[in-house]
């Protein structure tokens, strides 16, 4: 949990950064059927399963995801030591911010290349150190402010409520789970087996002074679109009965966790439409998060479909004192 | 929790069936060391990351591993549907108990087949409901009960003492992830979640009565030998102090966890010594469960060996009233 995020009392208002409004009535009425001992549709604790896609859900994916940001800026920090990266087009598109082209194709070959360099090649430890030096010293083109202290408040009351609701809450992204697990702890409270995220394996060597793992791309599970059902299956094994989600990538977890689903269930969609104060996309974003599908689909299955101009009095928390 | 794992108490005993020796000695002293606020060496709870081999370390793995009683028993249940399968060699040997067949070769392609037959091509909620079934009518033809009656009460006593004393478990175990996760929360109060286990990629459908996940043998990860610490860390996301385990299997884990590691941190092995309670075996197994190299290392790292004839006053838990 964040310091700065508001700790809901059991007899207070769970969601002080929720405007009053149908998203934050039908996010109560669904944790109230679902957790009230009294209610025939009460759902065990071991069920309560929620899941929450990261980028664009509990903080931003503009003008680019933040793991980008970070892959931009470690190349920036190899070229230093490696010139000779300077011609490779695909760094040359990673440093111009050209997203289009290192995700063309089918098997987005730049984007590969680029997660190659900053991804691979090192143990575990190393890239922990890396990232964590990253958050320490980045800081984002429009707030100024470091990449972990831009999660949305009202959604980091969502985590705590869900918690305090006896829900478990995983995190199930198409970022790296590497990448996200070093942090979601101190930041969302939620431990890092419970992220799912894109990985491929690393190798296990003895090395003189231990052992190690060493970060490869191989095996590579992309956890976006039906990946995310898919590595919900593998790395958590139970369906989720709550799914908040912002953009289609997320379409077919919601999909999964409310159709048809035996116990009370809950799908919500953070619509960005706050250009003033965060962003305002859909159907054209800046970089990811494209939203057309899934939001076509959301009256028909019932999801709550959250606007963050309308719905939210706060976007981020405030800053550490 | 089984209903039958006595619970320890926080002034009695955590251990009961433990008799007094090297072993729990060696338990004890650890978990003080770790948990002790006043230690030095104290480990943050969330690092208090323990993982357990399933297979010989938890439970039998003789005269087979339960999940391949439950190969066989499934295809004897298809043939009477199909019975050409009579005529695959394969089906043959495993009908035969012929492990050796179905391991042959680096790509054990006989395994390989009849896990085909009896864990693809169905949606993972047919899946469970097979599992489910056997579990409940099939009988270990030595002790004649259910298998998941066959845990080791003293592992289960050593599970409950690392949970009251604030570690997270996790099932590490060449087993399904799949076949495991059914059952492990009721046999052993591990959350589905906190099981790595070998996996395959299911594929994600959306049907006209809702969505289903098929399992496939696309993508298989098999969580052995130095797939172990890879599954670890690709699961679980952080590196272990404790590991328990048997076999040559768990080496590489009990490298992982033990050697160079900068918290406190402790590596057991459970050596099966007891055939008239039991089974006993370490280089020339039944079937699965090979103790040599692992065993030979024990001393150097500093792992506990555990003789189950010496340092067990019981075997398996009481049945249920």
């Amino acid at each position: 949990m964040t310091k700065t995020a508001s700790a809901p009392g059991s007899t207070g208002d769970p969601l002080p950064s929720w405007n009053e409004g149908p998203a934050k009535a039908a996010i109560l009425r669904f944790v109230k059927l679902a957790t009230d001992e009294e209610s025939p549709e009460v759902v065990p604790p071991a069920e309560r399963v929620a899941v929450f896609d990261n980028d664009g859900t509990l903080w931003p994916e503009n003008p680019a995801p933040f793991q980008f940001a970070f892959i931009v800026d470690e190349l920036r920090r190899h070229l230093a030591d490696e010139p000779r990266l300077a011609q490779d087009p695909m760094v040359q598109a990673a440093l111009a911010g050209d997203l289009g082209t290192l995700m063309a194709g089918d098997r987005h070959d730049g984007l590969m290349r680029v997660a190659a360099l900053t991804h691979a090649g090192m143990t575990t430890d190393t890239f922990r150190t890396s990232v964590e030096a990253w958050l320490a010293t980045a800081r984002h083109t429009r707030y100024g402010k470091p990449y972990d202290q831009l999660t949305y408040q009202p959604m980091q009351e969502l985590l705590r409520y869900l918690t305090c609701s006896g829900f478990k809450n995983f995190i199930v992204s198409g970022g790296g789970a590497d990448f996200m697990r070093i942090w979601v702890e101190r930041v969302y409270g939620i431990p890092p087996e419970r992220v799912v995220g894109s990985t491929a394996r690393t190798t296990f060597e003895l090395r003189a002074d231990g052992p190690v793992l060493v970060k490869t791309l191989d095996h590579v599970f992309v956890n976006d679109n039906d990946g995310k059902p898919v590595g919900i299956h593998q790395f958590i094994g139970s369906r989720p009965i709550a799914c908040f989600g912002n953009s289609d990538g997320d379409q077919a977890m919601l999909r999964y966790a409310t159709i048809n689903n035996p116990r009370p269930s809950f799908g919500l969609i953070v619509h960005h439409t706050d250009a003033e104060r965060e962003y305002a996309y859909d159907a054209k974003p800046l970089s990811t998060g494209l939203l057309v599908d899934a939001l076509a689909e959301a009256a028909e299955r019932g999801w709550t479909v959250v606007s963050m101009k309308d719905d939210w009095k706060t976007i981020f928390p405030l800053a550490p004192k």
